[in-house]
């Protein structure tokens, strides 16, 4: 609809759009939908992430591709939803918190549009919550490799207020995965120390 | 208590003041509110709407009423809380997320402070629950009936960054009903494809 | 790590940094981190409220330390934790809601830098969830004894979007600890007529 599409200001060239909703989580998410962009003719209009993961510590996700083909903004959706399984793979948690990490070699559009990942280089994200967790992480991640952190999130800082302390960090693809390896080795181990065997709910990738 | 008047920035005229206060919901309240002005002599001192719904998707609520006579303030309380049954009548839900649907042939202060409405018009809401319902919800009230969107809010617009989408309406009256129970149809097929079949707490008034 | 350190703006002198991190509650942390300040050879680096409390209506908490040398880190920790017990001691709660009354005759670093205490004079905190609880126990505060309120908070004022409503009171330490208790005695009344018996996690000190 014309009026909608003006109100959420999305190209008028784009007749269809696809949805991504989520109530729990983000980052599996976008990095899911960065793929789909990778692989489709679509765009990503917008990004939002409201404070959910229904009375969790985190966000919950919406995301809007915009596409000139309705069959377009269909397979976007399916990608993503495809590649949740994979991306999940590194969100560790327990009763206490959780960890994320996400890894790729070549970041893409929506990594640019959601969290300013540089465009065409490699991308990690190294977070924890509760934000105390996540603090220590980033301390291990930039110590662990010759990486370049581009952003630092926190509570009151680039997040929906959520309890999570986060690092985004680019640079060399081998030095960003020892980064995130090293990250999660001491925020798994702190988890643990508070609480249960942290678990990943399907199967780590990096 | 005068100087507790001055840092909430109510009027002095305002001796007595109503309070509505919940942890589960805003719209309901702020319809039952708009009743409330209505019928008694007491004017909207605020409306704020925390991020609650006891770890659900949405908004809590705090409505100040202001009177220069505390019968008022007492009987705008009463004439809200006696209306919530009513205006709960079309939030439906399931496990999965919910729909809200508000609708007044004449909206008055306290939707016009709380929510922008255009005083004396007819109004309708049309919300759902993770966003991306919601979103195709606000598509379906656009295409169903000839209404002006006046506002359209999402987990980073206009909302306390909840997981939801919404639009608000006005028009004629019967295209304003007619938007609203299209987009009641596609969002309750939506929900319940996701999960159980949605229900209200009282009985649907639109 | 020096770049974490200049992302998070902390003085390059601290070499190290102590971390107090929570889901569940904001004032007992920061309270029992004021005496930390003072008993230690700390500074406060930050303090950051998440919307938290495991899907409750409040606040979460990251407070970190600064500190030369890690052992004044680590003491400043130690001492918090050690004082959470007494800090929690006036949060009584039931199934609706919550309230928290926080007391101290010398308000030091850390309830100036989190809430804007006056530094080395009387603090009070008198807080109630939902926040027209706490609206309630704010006019009862300022009615009960000569204090000077120096910030008032709501849903959408000064607080992460929670469900509350508070003021901070500054004066004379006996008016101070008079104007608290008298609101603390109608927030539980208020709370009590909602629901079950507000209890409190360990023993009330004020």
């Amino acid at each position: 609809e014309p009026r909608l599409h003006e109100k959420m200001g999305i190209d008028k060239r784009f007749r269809s759009i696809g949805i991504i909703s989520d109530r729990i989580g983000a980052g599996p998410q976008i990095m899911a939908a960065d793929e789909a962009v990778k692989a489709t003719n679509t765009e990503i209009v917008s990004v939002e992430l409201p404070r959910d993961t229904e009375g969790g510590a985190g966000h919950g996700c919406l995301i809007v591709f915009g596409a000139e083909d309705v069959s377009d903004a269909r397979r976007a959706v399916e990608v993503t939803l495809k590649d949740l399984d994979r991306t999940f793979g590194d969100v560790w948690g327990n009763e206490v918190g959780y960890l994320e990490l996400q890894y790729t070699a070549r970041a893409s559009y929506c990594l640019n549009k959601a969290l300013g990942a540089p465009l065409g280089r490699a991308f990690g994200l190294i977070l924890g919550a509760p934000a105390g967790i996540g603090l220590v992480m980033c301390d291990t991640a930039l110590k662990a490799a010759e990486v370049e952190p581009f952003a630092y999130c926190s509570p009151s800082k680039g997040t929906s207020l959520t309890n999570e302390c986060f690092i985004m960090v680019t640079g060399d693809s081998g030095a960003v995965r020892q980064s995130i390896i090293s990250a999660r080795e001491v925020g798994l181990k702190l988890l643990h120390s508070m609480g249960g065997k942290p678990q990943t709910s399907t199967v780590s990738y990096i």
